[in-house]
């Protein structure tokens, strides 16, 4: 199956270069409310799926436990730029919970935010493990691991140590989470390894929708399961920097349209939402895997369809759906734009 | 139409994400020898074409004129990586000229090579126009102007003035060889802004090889262009450091195999290459626009089946068409290669 054209650039009046892909609109019963391209073949979320693996760490109690805040808990679920205000989020998530940045097993890498990089750059110093756009997932996934070691007394440090392997029971727990809110079998699909070093799962596109739509609603999950993710959601409407940052498409919707909207970016092309008043999940998989020109521009017009939206926020949605793209000179020399496909099958 | 899948991101054992797009090869009577996909459709060739834009620095005798070095005809090709040594060569261009960097209408922007653009960081100053990756081409298209400014007694400074504008003598020089080399009727063709301001026009992929092929034979070409072209190959094969910088596959192919490839990357997933000993053209478009991770791999595939080689030759291309991919802890996640339809394709 082809995927149809979502998304061109424009350049000199013509088609320069454009994305494929696949979106599935889905609401909390499974029911495909709409679907463009192969929505069934397994897809890698990735960092898209970051606020179902952060659930555990609201059911096990560490979020309560260590009294963590809205900014923390949306750092747990956030693809974070490397900004000093994100490292220092997750060093305080880390500090709560008894630990340091030495527990993490992320990986280092400089701050994908331009400003913070070069700011880094400027001082000297070199990127470390809080600055990995993950290191508020990890350092959720240290805080369950804290609460794991409390219940059977063992030393924290020590049980945390192979948090990102498959079998440790940090990952498990969030292995599970990760099943029951996409109702797929994990233990018989694709496994990858993500940029974090934590296990990714290959489900389908209407399977991760589902489990959007689950967040959206809490229909289909536990009590607690169904709090969980409602806790997360307003944390991240409540301190909308800390799942992404300056200048990123989930800070600045989320910013704009607060509890409206919960959407998560993830690499490869993946992007998430869940519409709460609509009782709907959406998943995005672009083939090629581009993010910033292509899953965003998706996404954008799927939530300028899908969402109740007064007019500028609709002229504010339209700057994501469909740009100008200027030169280094500041010269127009195109537009990127969701294609007349995508925009004519939303309606 | 719709392109074959060319490249595959591997995780996990299945493909993650893949990349659509056109190969053209041809030879220089214009002959299709080998074609995958939509080779008719306009492209924007983009940086790609530099080599067929540079070829009046030579003709108009300013090369010679202003005794430009093989590094310097090298950079007037390049796509460079903003190194302080591409920054200092583009500038001596100009001074050999009698003018400086305030000539240039490229635009600034950060150098694209990392560590150049953290040392620019480090050192608190900001980039200027030499640091733009095209700022080689501009500074050639600036001896141009100093040449016909010469020939017309005129005031230098104030002749290149606007050189980037369609109309302008000097530009009009450059579409001119653009015209002859791909046989393409520019002034019906569709025309857009490149990144650095000059003009870019839509032709199609087997226009663009066969303006290769002339490259690399001198085929179809007035004797003084034959020439030209020859002398800027020969030049770029000298110092090939200077036609993009480290680490970039351009300069590592033709640091490896010298004179028997000339390749040149281009914006938007455009790939072109002169191959001498087989008298062909290459054009490569990836749908998407992706070079670093599809371009790349589809050239090299080429590469590998056209050119004769030796083993370690041959494994030195393979590590940019079938590479391993690691994440930030350096453990081994999947891998990007030429896809089965490709190589197939190229037997």
């Amino acid at each position: 199956m082809t995927n149809p054209d979502l998304v061109h650039a424009i350049r000199g009046g013509i088609v320069e270069s454009f994305h494929r892909g696949a979106v599935a609109i889905v609401d909390a019963d499974g029911a495909v409310v709409q679907s463009l391209g192969d929505v069934d073949r397994p897809i890698f979320a990735r960092s898209a799926c970051k606020v179902l693996q952060a659930l555990p760490l609201v059911e096990s109690g560490a979020a309560d436990a260590f009294g963590l805040t809205d900014p923390e808990l949306a750092l747990a679920c956030a693809s974070h730029g490397g900004d000093e205000r994100h490292a220092a989020t997750a060093a305080s998530m880390l500090a709560k919970a008894g630990l340091d940045e030495t527990v993490l097993e992320c990986g280092a890498h400089w701050p994908s935010n331009d400003a913070a990089m070069k700011a880094l750059a400027r001082s000297g110093r070199e990127p470390g493990a809080l600055h990995n756009n993950c290191s508020g997932k990890h350092s959720g996934f240290v805080c369950v691991g804290c609460m794991l070691a409390r219940a059977q007394g063992r030393d924290a440090r020590e049980f945390v140590r192979g948090y990102v392997q498959p079998d440790h029971p940090v990952m498990r727990e969030v292995t599970a989470a990760l099943q029951t809110t996409t109702g797929a079998d994990l233990a018989n699909a694709p496994r990858g390894t993500d940029g974090c070093s934590i296990p990714t799962f290959g489900v389908a596109l209407r399977q991760l929708a589902l489990a959007f739509a689950r967040v959206a609603t809490g229909h289909g999950l536990a009590p607690g399961r169904a709090q969980a993710a409602q806790r997360l959601r307003k944390a991240v409407a409540a301190a909308p920097f800390f799942v992404a940052g300056d200048g990123r498409m989930d800070t600045r919707v989320m910013e704009r349209l607060g509890e409206r909207v919960f959407c998560k970016v993830g690499a490869e092309g993946v992007y998430c939402a869940a519409l709460p008043e609509q009782g709907l999940g959406v998943a995005i998989k672009i083939d090629d895997g581009n993010n910033a020109r292509a899953a965003e521009v998706v996404m954008a017009a799927v939530i300028e369809a899908r969402v109740r939206l007064d007019d500028a926020e609709r002229g504010f949605l339209r700057d994501f759906s469909d740009l100008t793209l200027k030169n280094w000179n500041g010269i127009e020399v195109g537009a990127l734009r969701a294609s007349p496909a995508l925009r004519s099958a939303l309606g």
